[in-house]
């Protein structure tokens, strides 16, 4: 839990960003911008939940009267004024009526990105004069960088990651069915994590889909498997991928692996301060092209990772913004051959002031597994 | 899962009512509305996957080319043109396109309730013509009605959480703290659900939180619980709730359930078709007020229930929609006495021809577990 100063000085932040780019106000929804803020781990709900953050004036909470109980309680001492709407009120009156005690009713206004449009819909409707952005152009500048505190909480929830990864050659693989594989994995990072965030179990031509989930397909000798697993805990997200192969491998799986490897190590070795994000991109994708595999590498390298699976940065081709200290993000090329199998490594890593901090430390070498 | 003709006739029944409605075309994400047209459970992603539905002309499904082959996979027979796009291709523009296509680009376009807004605001940007309305407008049309077989999916799910609340005097209550007991809920819904929404257990003046989840506090004899429980099976939702009490009941709490009770029961009585909703929620509200606990009972009466765990109707106050056949929503009246405790009794209903008929059928009285 991030202490009361710790959330105070954040939202002091907000509103320097909010004055420097020109944004009004941010409108935030229950979301990982929410939590950032404010220590609010506010549910999705149909009833409107928002943060009412003006760069001057008073901020303002403006929550379901049901919430307000969990709401105040999460808030704890942090100073920031709690308006609870009842059933049959309008909750978007309550919102534009702080924005007009705060002057930034007809201004530029940051909304929440992963707010519903139907809310979004009814501000619009109620705030004619106002001009809507994404919220992130204020917030990401806030989150992408990790303060040393949320690098210590993306360490730990790697390692209780990295224990379930320990355990993959005590499971049960050939003749079980993925979804079954994926229970025990499931059940597993439950034991380390406070949730449990998604489990792909791809094995043979099932690896070749990136985001293939797990099927009632068996798994047999001779398949890879594509393992793909990701927990939160203190409201940081673990995510890592290791393949493995079910005793022998089938013909060419080895080569194919070889060239993933060295593709990943590149791409970890290239991430450091002043890098571009597109750079480690293109420093894994080099290494899998020169091997022939182009075409077959299909997603981005990486995707920054925090209170979201997926945020800024990501490394993907046409992204140049330089890394920095504090920013983390996954390094998971892949090659994928349709209707054969593929493979994937995975780490998360941290931007250090002198290169990539790597969180998982697993091995990464081509995993046997008794067939 | 729904067969491939329900799908076709479904997006059909799309197409008419957004024609009798003037809305020109359906811009659907992943959502209950996308699954209930498509099949297609899509991920929530920062990716754009959307579905393209106009009144006339071709329908679109834009998707990451990563998940293409699972959305292939859902779909199935269904006819339905996958457009996917790469990780450095612009999805919004995909998406104007095959506006343009349909001669739509410039109407009225029904936006997913649950579109995150940075995608709507991509939307706006892109297509500066058009006018934004809630997809639900229409949407709801096809969905606040189950057909038999959604209805036979309800039931099946209120069986399986039933199943965990017949249960509830096995698990030890005394001297075990709220979240001891949340997860031996979790793992009973799980085994018989394919996903737990959610587990709420609110002991002694936790209970008086209507939203409470579940904390470190331990269980005492005489403490009353309410317990809120609700998973998903085959994509359709349970919800209830039951209170209890470890051991002798508090002073008055008896009295209190019994108000409760009787309301509960008056709400589910005044259910029927032609009744309008919030006529539920004043019978229930009437008996508790009665009693004199009107300002205690801090909620609407429910909520619609279906793919999603909230879903139009809503049973309160100001909605005189009436109900009507198929329409399914739960009765669930609470009594809240802060820093004492609270009780609720929370029973899934469908409105049928001739009534309501109850899909969770455990007993209504209060349980007294062992001290």
């Amino acid at each position: 839990m991030t202490s009361t100063t710790a959330l105070a000085e954040r939202l002091g932040r907000a509103r320097k960003e909010l004055a420097e780019r020109g944004v009004d106000a941010l409108l935030l929804g229950p979301s990982a911008d929410l939590y950032y803020l404010t220590g609010y781990q506010a549910p999705l709900l149909e009833r409107l939940t928002l943060l009412v953050l003006p760069a001057g004036g008073d901020a303002r909470l403006v929550v379901p009267a049901l919430e307000a109980p969990l709401a105040r309680g999460q808030l704890g001492a942090l100073e920031l004024e709690v308006t609870a709407w009842q059933e049959t009120e309008d909750p978007v009156g309550l919102v534009r009526s702080a924005l007009e005690a705060a002057g930034a009713a007809g201004g530029r206004l940051g909304v929440g990105d992963r707010l519903w449009s139907t809310f979004l819909l009814r501000l619009q409707a109620a705030l004619p004069g106002a001009d809507f952005v994404a919220a992130s152009a204020v917030t990401r500048q806030l989150r992408i960088r990790k303060d040393p505190e949320e690098v210590v909480a993306l360490a730990r929830v790697a390692a209780a990651i990295d224990r379930v990864v320990d355990g993959l050659d005590q499971l049960g693989w050939a003749g079980r069915t993925e979804l079954e594989v994926a229970r025990d994995l499931d059940a597993a990072i439950r034991a380390g994590h406070d949730e449990v965030c998604f489990v792909i179990v791809g094995s043979g031509p099932n690896g070749a889909s990136p985001h293939h989930v797990a099927s009632d397909r068996v798994i047999r000798p001779g398949d890879p498997v594509v393992v793909d697993i990701g927990g939160r805990l203190d409201g940081y997200c673990s995510d890592t991928t290791r393949t493995l192969v079910v005793g022998q491998p089938p013909a060419g799986f080895q080569e194919l692996y070889a060239v993933l490897h060295a593709a990943q190590l590149a791409g970890c070795d290239a991430a450091g301060p002043g890098v571009a994000a597109a750079r480690v991109d293109a420093a894994c994708r080099e290494v899998i092209a020169a091997a022939g595999h182009g075409e077959h590498f299909i997603h981005r390298t990486g995707h920054g990772i925090g209170l979201e699976e997926h945020e800024d940065p990501y490394l993907v081709a046409g992204n140049d913004e330089p890394l920095e200290p504090g920013m983390a993000f996954s390094v998971e090329p892949g090659i994928y051959l349709p209707g054969r199998f593929g493979a994937r490594i995975e780490d998360i890593m941290v931007c250090t002031g002198e290169g990539g901090r790597r969180l998982n430390t697993t091995a990464r070498e081509l995993r046997v597994v008794d067939a």
